[in-house]
């Protein structure tokens, strides 16, 4: 994973947990989105703004790997960072680690800029501010 | 409960099933919701529509009682029904019962009708009308 | 709501919020019920040590006021107390405070200790030492 | 897409959709999950039965293509199949198509098989017997 420059921790609460007394799969995208948000918002980029000015941030593609289960009670760290793809998308690259340094799952998130018709459209300046910011 | 105008088939689905192998009980508010929204859209309410002009349908009450869990592979009907509370508030009544005759959860969901700016505002026409076909 | 002993603080995640861009209704319970095992715990009551010694403790009935919407970007802290309803129930009284002040919503979660096979039995132990604490 | 040999159809719920107006991404992988638990179903294949004779089949790596949003009151069918990875994994590829026909989004599943313990172990018969009735 390239430089982390973005960390933060989660408890796993217990309804996130399924029958087999693990963290569902589907909640790891719970953790990575909420994440991600963070991320950005630490970066000065905000959706809402985004929206409002007709420049949607839309994941197009999501690629996890489960590595080892959380569970009840377990303490955890979600790290991101962010890479451009090609001028009109950027992948998001994540990672859980337990608070005891043990590897849960990783992931890469393509996210592409749309308009309000939904056409791809350039980058928004604040995000671009940022790919500049981790690899000038 | 009064008449049961409305009534609903699901199964439950795994994920929706914590650590003690039941249905979470946050997930009956979702069952109650759903059945809710398609019980008002076959009585031509539709919460878009109303929200458009300016008429939210806002929960401020829930009570549940839960008689007996949910599990796995469980299929069940959700019933609903409609009562006036006041000139602003109904009160939807609603009951899960397993697909064998089995009373697992009854609710009472008050709902008010605002305004744009969250003040209480009077019923719409089309929930009024509901009303009156039920208790003309 | 009596004397509160346990307040726990957390940050609305966007995928809770609905197309009405508020928190969805079910989420407050997802909330509470986080809370609320952190608040047993918080006093030495682990519900899997109870389960494995054949004793489930059982939500039975829940009521929930909400008072005011959360919104994406809100900070807010969920406070809990305890009472004793009877000789095998006790209800967990809850409220959600947004940072600012503002009053959101308030619980009563009535919950019951049943043995493995669903019968009521007496609160264990370490729950009775919680209400002696509160109101000895 | 490989021979298609299930599909179920659902309809989005409106708790499923999320500030945007959209489905949330991590709901496409309940409804993936859901629909490829009632495939292995109609196969023979049963989650409860194989954890108890120590097989547990367990999802290790999720690619997902979101290729058009669902939006409430969309139906839409999740259609399902199986491949062989190799002798401890097999691939559930899945596709969700909108009720008028529109492709929405595509995904690939990797499933090994643990024992009790943890380690990877052959796969059951019940799923040998799947494959081998798909590719013969």
């Amino acid at each position: 994973m390239a430089d982390t420059i973005h960390t933060v921790s989660f408890d796993v609460r217990d309804y996130e947990c399924d029958l087999q007394g693990i963290v569902n799969n589907a909640n790891y995208q719970h953790y990575f989105e909420h994440a991600r948000h963070l991320f950005l918002r630490s970066q000065g980029v905000e959706f809402a703004d985004l929206a409002a000015r007709g420049a949607n941030l839309v994941v197009i593609r999501v690629e996890i790997d489960y590595l080892f289960p959380l569970r009840s009670m377990d303490t955890f760290n979600v790290a991101s960072t962010l890479d451009r793809v090609s001028r009109v998308r950027i992948a998001c690259r994540q990672s859980i680690t337990r608070a005891d340094g043990r590897a849960i799952a990783n992931a890469v998130v393509v996210i592409a800029t749309m308009d309000a018709s939904g056409r791809p459209c350039r980058l928004p300046a604040e995000v671009e501010a940022i790919l500049t910011r981790l690899a000038p």
